[in-house]
């Protein structure tokens, strides 16, 4: 079955969305017989990729479709539980690597809404009734607001190491220490007690922001999420942009949108994409291009490479390669790059900068080796040049192909190389390439606006080699081959460390150190083995374990 | 087998220390056939474990009995290679835990090599001719300066990723991108060619510090360490301590040294450190401190607990929590306190505060779940206060057990607990620990120099809970008894999350993102599979892959 990220609200099983002028309701409400696979009943408000595909979808129309909507409340649309986390049966029955994938996926969409908290004055507040277990809380987390009541019964919790043997692994041990700062010993208590904590103690250990009486409760959240729209600084007279359909087509060996090729070569065990530049002139104002909306080229383009992506991370497991090349007019994508950088106040042209930022973002912690292959005819120019720093090489062929027309490679830097669009280290992909040679940062920014040929972006490090045509079908040939023959596990390490030199962030911390620890506990007997605590859940026994300590 | 950490030089196997002035020569000269354990041969100036406790010693031995060198010139005492980095055999034959203690041993070599850099002054110059590769170039990394020779052979390399399908886990990966900030996509190849690089492109990227033709490479030596020796601030003129042999003994349930005693309860899966106050007082002077040699109490109690903490690695794998008491009168731990922070500047009192610094580090890397029991009698006061802040959790007794007359608990803050001896974040533990409400830092350091009592503590927050003798006994019994049923994997996992909130640092990274990889890598069949590159490696296979990306 190939896993479909395309949605959209009238399609939605587990999620409602509720708008009242800047305030929106969030509601998870999910559809026990609505699983993705088969195997497993979604009860108690737990999730799955489906659920979370989802809230994916749902986040990012909060952003384009509702400039208006400054406050987000997140709560259950069920009685007595907020939400018991991942499902756990389906977690069980998983692949190893569906269970990485979903709890990337998952933690990229988290990690959106903190985005748009961020950057985009759209602030969530979780409201808290019933239940709010595992992954639930790590949801909670991902907000500005945690609001529980204070009903006796209703509790945030970490059950997993205690029940599961797992790690609570889609950021909440990080967001607890490093964006919550509970204290080590009280999140140390938290995490091993199964059953949770209430009330008052939720709120002097931080763990919620606020404990209300069940009576006084909705009240609460209307307050709270009045107060926060008050100070946001989102437009509330601007017309939203709609996000339809996306189209594409897929074939055995090619995938298809408007603006993205994606050709996948299995016996090579890599996936080329090919960006094409923009067909039409880049709209003069910023209210042109939401006119466009969902067209407007720089959008239409962020949303189809990040399917395209996310379509290879869960259907095409093989593919150990992601080829990054472009066709179209560096002028013209420079353009566009224009507009983002001069309209950056613009809170259409703000939230396709952002999109670009966390597609960005998503491509570096892609666990596929990564190349830019640059050659004549290709716009890899502004925000576009960005495949080439994201990349764990960039090729570029010096001079033109024989026989071939087009012109020689060129790469074009701006605005958006230098800062606009940082990794999760929060520094830019040039200022990371540069760590340790600051006058080479320098002499890039020096030559923006120039169109740097083959010789030239090797000698300001832009790219890692350059070749002319008699050369670059062997280099290229072998680099691929040779790539494609390494273990994919020791590739997926050695990228997720020389990827995020330089400094940490919560992001880096949750995708570098959790992540990599609950990976490990995930091959754990322990946990997966027919002994496991995973296996066991559920069945009344207990894991049995292995004691020695590793 | 146990595995011993004691050693001398004149037991070594595998490495000679020379002398000259300033000037000292670390000579890596491997015995093929010392291995430490039966079924390889340690060839081409690999190394296993027994070599590593070779190289601690004798970093230990440089800084506390050395304080006239200035400058450590690490070389190899082979012809052509300078070392093959850690053993493959030893590796594919070794136990998950074996491994991974292994490593982090080796990790915490390497960084007190940089400690006594960054803190000693004490610089060290890695002259490389012949192959260094893997950990050999690891070890390499962890010098100050690499000075290769040009001799159209020699090289430095990480062939692991390509050779052996797992990563430069002893800091390779994180050096040479956060310490020699190579640019990525250089680290990229450097870190997929198996023959490594040499000559001018070493130098080029950053990999090596100087490139040196054989003619004239010992004098480019000596004069570079000349050049160390002069900036050096490490006394020329002192006299060093020697560190005389660690007396100690074992029993089956009890390791017994002069200053603690590890009581050792299987059926619990328990490990308690008593760690016993001084019995003289303490001396006046620096002059008087070095005077007792190893035998001066902060010095001899940090060389047994890390000793003992070592041995609980590696020999007493199933024992998952470490509890940590001390008896003794606090006054007397006090004004040894003192005179660490009042002669801070004085050589051997430094070495003593920085080899604590160094200690305090290896416990909170050290994966068992770590508890400190406050009770009457203890002596948590100034630099011993740090095991409590080190623990996951504090307990403390409020009051005084029935029919005992030792006094009630107490905890003693000082100078120690503020940044003397901080974590690998560059925070003190307690600044880690309030991260999230300065105002309780603030507040603790207020009162530095008071006695607290067990409400105080708990009120300051410096311990988790404090119970009264009522409670006490079931409360501790719970939760030791609780502790122990958890997966040892998820502990693993969380502690090492919760421990280190806040600011990362290359030692963080480490021992985190890292590590962490490598730990999974250990896990996967791509690697120690029966068809995985590293059981495959010498064998003239190659490792035949599951080529599904994670």
């Amino acid at each position: 079955m190939s896993i479909d990220f395309r949605t959209e609200p009238a399609s939605y099983r587990h999620w409602k969305l509720k708008f009242d002028g800047e305030v929106a309701e969030l509601i998870l409400d999910v559809d026990e017989t609505g699983g993705l696979f088969d195997g497993y009943e979604l009860k108690l408000n737990s999730y799955d990729l489906g659920v979370d595909i989802e809230l994916y979808d749902a986040t990012q129309r909060l952003r384009f479709e509702h400039p208006e909507v400054k406050v987000v409340v997140l709560r259950s649309g069920k009685d007595k539980v907020f939400c018991a986390g991942a499902n756990i049966r389906m977690l069980a029955g998983a692949a190893h690597a569906h269970k990485v994938n979903f709890c990337k996926f998952t933690n990229e969409t988290r990690n959106g809404m903190e985005d748009a908290s961020g950057f985009s004055d759209q602030k969530y507040i979780c409201a808290v009734t019933g239940a709010c277990a595992g992954g639930g809380y790590e949801l909670a987390l991902a907000t500005d607001y945690i609001i529980l009541t204070d009903d006796g019964a209703s509790s945030v919790a970490l059950p997993e190491v205690p029940l599961l043997a797992v790690l609570p692994g889609t950021g909440g041990l990080t967001r607890v220490t490093d964006k919550r700062k509970v204290r080590r010993d009280h999140a140390d208590v938290f995490c091993t007690i199964e059953e949770g904590i209430k009330g008052r103690r939720a709120l002097d250990w931080r763990l919620v922001d606020e404990i209300v009486p069940n009576s006084r409760f909705a009240e609460a959240v209307r307050t709270r999420a009045a107060d926060f729209a008050a100070q946001s600084t989102r437009p509330s007279d601007a017309e939203g942009v709609a996000l339809t359909p996306l189209e594409r087509h897929l074939d055995d060996d090619r995938m298809r949108y408007s603006s993205l090729e994606v050709e996948l070569d299995r016996a090579a065990r890599v996936a080329t994409l090919v960006i094409k530049g923009p067909q039409s002139p880049a709209p003069a104002t910023p209210e042109a291009a939401a006119a466009e909306g969902a067209g407007f080229w720089p959008l239409r383009l962020a949303r189809e490479i990040d399917d395209a992506i996310l379509h290879l991370r869960f259907n095409e497991l093989d593919l150990g390669l992601i080829a990054f090349k472009s066709e179209g007019d560096a002028e013209a994508v420079l353009a566009y790059d224009r507009l983002l950088t001069e309209q950056a106040d613009d809170w259409f042209i703000r939230e396709v900068s952002l999109f670009w930022k966390r597609l960005m973002k998503r491509v570096d912690v892609t666990s596929r080796s990564l190349v830019a292959l640059i050659e004549p005819g290709s716009c890899f120019a502004g925000f576009l040049a960005e495949f080439v720093f994201a990349s764990d090489r960039g090729y570029m062929l010096s001079g033109q192909f024989e026989g071939d027309n087009r012109p020689a490679a060129e790469i074009h830097l701006s605005a958006a190389n230098f800062g606009r669009l940082p990794m999760s280290n929060d520094l830019s992909r040039l200022a990371t390439r540069f760590l340790g040679e600051p006058q080479s940062l320098e002499a890039a920014a020096a030559v923006r606006g120039e169109a740097l040929d083959a010789e030239r972006a090797e000698e300001l490090g832009l790219v890692t080699f350059a070749y002319d045509d008699i050369d670059w079908e062997d280099e290229v040939r072998i680099f691929l081959e040779e790539r494609a023959s390494f273990s994919p596990d020791a590739m997926v390490g050695m990228e997720a460390n020389l990827r995020f030199a330089g400094p940490e962030t919560m992001e880096t911390k949750i995708f570098g150190r959790l992540t990599a620890w609950q990976n490990w506990i995930f091959q754990r007997p322990n946990a997966v083995g027919e002994e496991g605590a995973l296996r066991h859940y559920g069945t009344g026994k207990k894991g049995r374990f292995d004691f020695d300590r590793v």
